[in-house]
């Protein structure tokens, strides 16, 4: 197992700066109130392709040398990722197979095909997702991206960090959603060289919470078909992100399926900015443990802005 | 009628820079390869009250000598002008008085409220506004702020404008919604100082097409209570905001009420921004005059972002 350096982050940062953006940081006096905190919220939702995903997509794809680049690349997400590195291998001109469960939201299928990725549709299981992958994988010879636990997808995550601390006076908590955990490792991964001093907590449904269950026992603990509005937080920790995760990690905090709406919404109406239900746990989180917050500098990833207009949870 | 000067403008700059955010511009690839053009959004619906009405009530209130300041100012607005008024009139710490119609969105009167606006309510006419609002101004004493027709007002506004120039390496044509015509004339004064090559061409309703046909017609002609989804667009040209209109504006574009929900949709979902269907209206334009605007680098002011999240739209 290879484990990304700080330096394969600044590396990363180099190769991928002329595809993405060095998105903006939003704040509200509202929400400063509301949470007795100060809160700022780094916008990964105005990526292009509307997730972080990009920056380890991106770094994936633009390392590769051009011989492996010819037969593409493949992988498997419950979304983002996929669009994500659709996204790249179009800017790239290279082919991209992705392998997604049949129930992911349609905005996010529409995303993937427009980029020029090729879907093939699994079961909404860890264990179908991995099966499907294989036959996949072996038919197009693609390199293998995977959405998180892939040292060259980290190294790109943790670009957001490093622009976070650019951006911001201090913080004393970067918070961002836990699902595989490869946001939170890049997180960690630059952190940890960057600004120690900064506490980094996670932010997982507790209808999700394996990796909370994982942090309090000292082991990965994987289940196989959570559910949760949550969609991009549905797969499992595991050996790399685990290594940050456990190394790093200050804390794991889990807010409910009508907390995280409510957070949504309350985004939505004074950041008025566009985002996933995945994005919102940090903020329920916060809303949920007030006193822990009191006063801090707290920085928030809002990971991702692809959602069904059409389907939105409050309205259900 | 004393007309404000571009040193008014920078003056205002100066002034209201403390209490706005200088909001970020926002593009997306895709809204560009849909419309042929190049797009630069402003964001105003960034403002923390959600609104680039902000900016002319804060130069109003700021500019306020302290005896003036100590009645308060006072208005009438279909919405956000009385929110920013509040305020801009809160951070001051002096009263605020508005006039709203009855009909006013839910959210509208709230970000009043929360602000510390005394809300006055009267019939959604114009008549009936402008009615109610002489007897509040009686009773109260406070400086009147008209949410268009004012020099102070119209002078903050043109800092947007100004922005929006610093931050865009060259734009062909600036678009903005047009209502009473504050922004598109705050627009005029600057751009017509700053960068006098840069077309500005407003866009409208065809619901509310007052402004539409007092530009054809060469003078002003006023309907009393039009009908549209656009409920920020509501209210008449008058003499000040004619002086710039008629002046310096190139032309003026309208949009359907089903062109302008399309547009607001695509917009949230590809820019990931919160904005109101005003707002929309110049890419509903764009869209249906696509050839006008192919190859050329366009500027849209996104005005405001106070929108009811129970009651989108697209889904009625």
């Amino acid at each position: 197992m290879y484990i990304p350096t700080y330096d394969d982050m600044l590396t990363a940062h180099e190769r991928i700066k002329p595809f993405i953006h060095r998105t903006p940081i939003r704040t509200s006096d509202f929400l400063n109130e509301l949470t007795g905190a100060q809160l700022f919220f780094k916008c990964e939702n105005f990526q292009e392709p509307g997730a972080f995903k990009v920056r380890g997509a991106t770094n994936a794809v633009f390392g590769l040398d051009d011989e492996q680049a010819k037969m593409g690349v493949a992988t498997h997400s419950s979304g983002n990722h996929a669009s994500c590195l659709s996204y790249a291998a179009n800017r790239r001109g290279i082919p991209c197979n992705v392998v997604m469960p049949s129930t992911a939201p349609q905005a996010k299928k529409d995303t993937v095909r427009r980029y020029g990725g090729q879907i093939t549709e699994c079961e909404p299981s860890t264990t179908s997702r991995e099966e499907t992958f294989a036959k996949v994988q072996a038919a197009t010879g693609g390199d293998f991206v995977h959405p998180y636990n892939d040292p060259r997808v980290i190294a790109g995550q943790g670009t957001c960090a490093k622009e976070f601390v650019e951006q911001t006076d201090g913080l004393d908590i970067v918070m961002a959603p836990i699902g595989g955990g490869g946001m939170i490792s890049g997180t960690c991964l630059t952190l940890s060289n960057l600004a120690p001093e900064v506490q980094i907590i996670a932010a997982e449904p507790e209808q999700a919470d394996d990796a909370y269950r994982s942090f309090k026992a000292g082991y990965i603990i994987a289940d196989d078909a959570p559910k949760t509005i949550a969609d991009g937080l549905l797969v499992p920790l595991k050996d790399l992100t685990w290594h940050f995760v456990s190394k790093h990690v200050t804390d794991i905090l889990t807010a409910s399926e009508d907390e995280i709406i409510d957070a949504m919404k309350l985004t939505w109406k004074h950041l008025r900015i566009v985002m996933e239900a995945s994005s919102a746990v940090p903020l329920a989180t916060i809303l949920k443990n007030k006193d822990r917050f009191a006063g801090k500098r707290v920085g928030i990833i809002i990971t991702g802005g692809n959602v069904d207009l059409d389907l939105l949870p409050w309205l259900k």
